[in-house]
């Protein structure tokens, strides 16, 4: 069966209030994510890829097809899953611009994936040779499925991208979901994986090949999760979600990327069945998540023991783990209820974890990488080794690889398919979600559309799209308004001149007939905002955080310029009165005490702050610790 | 060579500023530690025994003296220490008093235990068998010399209480110990345990049996560490101390049971050794942990992941991690400088961690237990399951048993050898540290000095000791006056009536030749106190927590007499103001907010509060959790 047409977007669901653009559809052109497009293409692709080679990761592809020693694998148990993560992301960027090296280099990891694929379809380096457990005997910790499903996110990606490549990915894919099928269907293993990711996989790659059985055994899994199914873990059956079933769960809970990844599975599942109830309870674990426990960041997972979700307000700065793995999980989410309603506040949070936990994972240079997203960093730490792979979490510096390396190629596989995220359409129209530089050329009902985005956002919060080609006859651009973005207007051009508006937030909707030529300016306002928590969340009391845009900010202790100050940012505080604007900086009021010693912190008198002070500016969260180790806090105490 | 005289307490050093008193010599007879003694001898001993006995730790060492299989060997790698726990808390207990059939159960679990001991002196039932690792292998995990380390303090304890009892545990720890020297000595493997104990265990054995051998490896061990012998591990070798030589370091770090249990150690080794410039370190490490690491309860410890010390200031109450075996390995260390140095503030803090940490791990019953003591529950959780081990830290409710249950056989030698850290001698007088109800009999210089102490403390401020038997010539009675208890008064019956003096913190030392039965009163004031954390934990800003002398309230949700009160402590504040004690109670006035809805919790305009108001009791942390699931905290968000 030839796959029918599709869109060259990441998740292309079989309804749904909006319609994916495919990166073929959208190209980021320029900005902030066109710098870091270019980046992840020219350092972060190549880098991945020498580190799978130099950790032997790859490698056990080779040992696997030579037939083993097996006890020369190297890596974790889900090593094969960041090969398929980098193979998903060379697809995109494939995708995006055609690169005859990189497209030989892809499909030479291909070949040595394809020869490492047994008969019957089953593809693991880690299970079923001479010497190591058998197949599916160990779903808790094991990771096949979850590796399995980055392997088919990358076929589709590809195949997407390049429909027909005969590079012969897709059949890999085929044949090791066709296993997937017979071994876990309905009259087979009644089990799940350990760590979502097949749930999402098989969704796609059934919407990709419209084969009903990989849409089944997608809802399947689904289905099964929550029946205590996974067992022996100190940290409970809620580290796997195995704790309450999918629709009857009030809020994610337990490992952050695992939690957000099968949510993201579910609303697939939830849209191709048309469960309209099953797609409101994610709606409301969506809300209750997003409400309850998420950093100002976006960051989910305030937990380093198990990576996983704190209770309800348990959101410490300092010991936010905030996975990046769990906030590219938190879009795929988010990405898929947008699709499914149109709310434009999913967008918000997409917007909002992109500028503050995926921009902010990868090093300026794109070969370094924070795992961990702390909002508030205490010691400096030392720098990663180079050579050898990191812990997740320690040193203010960002580390080139890890023992757990999953975020690296997540990173790549996000910034390489961003373009995929930025716009939508229906029939009567074009939704604008994100800001940035990028042409758009979309067929309506009423014929082709082409837009031209020309933004410095965030830099500066005007927004201007071009009408380039439009119907002669009306349609809608509609342009999200964030949530923060009080105060923004809109001005479109018009045969009678400039017309301008109020754009509240949630969304502006310009319906009409665009002569092209036509240009429409959005003017988000970008002062300062003063941000301060629900005095629920404990951890930060009394603190503001400084927002502007969509970028929260961070005072690096590099930037204080105060003479004796020892790098210590513990006793610090704010004037909230003062912080402004100049020449482009945000600029702070602070007040550094001087380290008084105490024998005991605790006392039944206040105790007296002397203090020096300093206007010092703050640099967007995404942004620190590339000036050498530093400390670093996004929340800071504030004198009102 | 026969054992010189010696002394029944846990830590007798060769010199020191003050000598500690045996458990033959302070008798606690009632009140707050009496309770608590009565019961870990009536409950919580024959439940450990139960326990080590069900889940086959005990059996280990049958099937060792079987000679296998050793697959069959259950538990940890550190299971046998559980069983030198048990033995030492007994020992402790049989020294406190004679009990046939407790004698007959620790003499049989001693038989069991020498049955498994190997000819060479090795004994582990983890290591070295057909089947096992060999011994030594893993020094970073396997806990070898470890549980080596509690069973010379179990011997110890035996032959300080029963000096020549022919149980034969003596001789199986010097058999052992002789091994340990030879594997280890300076011609042997230049290596130390992942996890410090062996030094402060073999510090005391050379005590006991004044063997410079055993003294000398201590100091070897204590030497060795900080310099990179430990391997492979994710936190780092600051985990296991071995980032730093013990005698290079500013604080205490890593792992925070192996941080005191070395720190103790070293402070031994200094102390034998007369190595005043190490003694000087330690004290510093105690001060800089107690003044920033430190919680409220003197619990220490705030990372669930690697159960270590955070940074300095990184103290959140909900992620406490406040191990109870850390609280135990503080008192230790604090202990050894208070002997070695006669500093209150070393009593202080045990006083603190004695209150707010021993006595919060056990359950009313002495049954159950704390692993870690959260400052801040904010779900309630589920009963643990009483069949299974648990896990280390989840519920509101104390479990039964723990897969890894250090927690409970600690408490129990600590509870039992508790007279041995009540009071001290000098040539020239008596130090009382801890109050309570118990009886005192010490030798001075001058003659023999028996004194009776009675008091209601904690729930009562006044404590009298009274002259039993003194000698007819001038002698000092010193008793301590805790940092807190400002205001604190001392009267003397004396031949022209009643002397009153006021008492500053520190100590109060009353030198004079004391007529027998005479009463020296002092008055500890108890009322509330509202203490406030230093503005640098960020945790806790803008709260206060309620003490009321030595003890840590705290708000349980079952005490909260508002009606559709729903029992989350989330959205709660005090008025400081209005705190106050009426009829025995703490009562302060609490505002619980109306739970709002917000779908984004942080906002520029703070959100408005809506609250019910409300007189609620506080209640000792330690008593808590003893009503159901429950929620609770310690630090209250005040409204001033």
């Amino acid at each position: 069966m030839a796959p029918p047409p599709s869109v060259a977007a990441p998740a292309v669901p079989r309804s749904g209030a909006l319609a994916p653009l495919g990166v073929d559809q959208v190209h980021i052109t320029g900005g902030f994510w066109g710098d870091r497009q270019r980046v992840n293409r020219d350092a972060t692709l190549p880098h991945i890829e020498s580190r799978l080679e130099r950790e032997g990761w790859l490698g056990n592809f080779d040992l696997a097809a030579r037939g083993g020693p097996m006890s020369a694998r190297r890596g974790r148990e889900f090593a094969d899953s960041e090969i398929y993560k980098w193979l998903e992301a060379v697809a995109w960027q494939l995708g995006v611009e055609a690169d005859a090296a990189l497209e030989h280099r892809f499909r030479a990891v291909v070949g040595r994936v394809a020869a490492a694929q047994e008969p019957d379809g089953y593809l693991s380096t880690a299970f079923g040779r001479p010497g190591q457990p058998p197949r599916w005997s160990d779903l808790e910790w094991g990771h096949e499925l979850y590796c399995l499903g980055h392997l088919f996110q990358a076929a589709v990606a590809r195949e997407r991208t390049r429909p027909g490549a005969d590079d012969g990915l897709l059949g890999i894919a085929r044949r090791a979901a066709d296993r997937v099928c017979e071994t876990f269907g309905p009259d087979g293993i009644e089990g799940v994986c350990g760590h979502p990711e097949i749930e999402v996989a098989l969704a796609e790659l059934g919407r990709l090949l419209d084969e009903p059985r990989y849409t089944a055994q997608a809802a399947l899994f689904v289905q099964r999760r929550g029946r205590g199914l996974l067992h022996g873990i100190e940290f409970g059956a809620v580290y796997f979600q195995d704790d309450v079933p999918v629709r009857d769960a009030e809020v994610l809970r337990g490992h952050a990327v695992r939690a957000n990844y099968l949510a993201a599975g579910a609303v697939d599942v939830a849209v191709d069945s048309g469960d309209a109830a099953l797609l409101a309870v994610l709606r409301r674990q969506w809300a209750a998540t997003v409400a309850r426990r998420t950093y100002l960041t976006g960051g989910q997972g305030s937990h380093h023991q198990d990576e996983a979700f704190g209770a309800d307000w348990e959101l410490p700065p300092d010991r936010a783990y905030s996975e990046t793995c769990a906030g590219i999980g938190s879009i795929m989410f988010s990405w898929r209820l947008l699709l499914a309603t149109g709310d434009p506040r999913y967008a918000d949070l997409i917007e909002r974890t992109l500028f503050n936990v995926v921009a902010t994972s990868p090093s300026a240079d794109g070969r370094a990488f924070y795992y961990a997203n702390t909002l508030h960093q205490r010691d400096p730490g030392a720098p990663a080794d180079p050579d050898e792979p990191s812990g997740r979490a320690s040193s203010s510096l960002r580390a080139p690889w890890f023992e757990v390396s999953c975020c690296p190629p997540n990173v790549a596989r996000t910034l390489a398919s961003l373009a995929g995220y930025v716009a939508t359409s229906t029939a009567g129209g074009v939704q604008v979600h994100q800001y940035a530089d990028a042409r758009i050329a979309v067929q309506l009902a009423g014929g082709p559309v082409r837009l031209a985005m020309t933004t410095a956002y965030p830099a500066d919060g005007e927004v201007v799209v071009r009408v380039v080609e439009a119907p002669a006859q009306p349609w809608t651009l509609t342009l999200r308004v964030p949530a923060w973005a009080d105060g923004a207007t809109v001005e479109v051009d018009g045969p009678d001149g400039t017309e301008s508006t109020a754009a509240r937030p949630g969304v502006v909707e310009l319906q009409r007939t665009f002569a092209a030529g036509t240009e429409v300016r959005l003017q988000l306002p970008m002062r300062p905002r003063i941000t301060r928590p629900d005095p629920r969340i404990d951890a930060v009391r009394g603190s503001v955080a400084i927002e502007r845009g969509p970028e929260v900010l961070c005072l690096e202790s590099v930037d204080v310029p105060i003479d004796g100050f020892d790098g210590r940012l513990d006793a610090v505080a704010i004037e909230p009165a003062g912080v402004r604007e100049e020449g482009g900086r945000v600029l702070v009021p602070l007040l550094l005490e001087k380290d008084p010693d105490t024998p005991w912190p605790y006392a039944e008198a206040p105790r007296r702050v002397q203090a020096d002070r300093a206007d010092v500016p703050l640099i967007p969260y995404h942004s620190w610790a590339e000036r050498g180790p530093s400390t670093m806090r996004v929340w800071l105490p504030a004198q009102d």
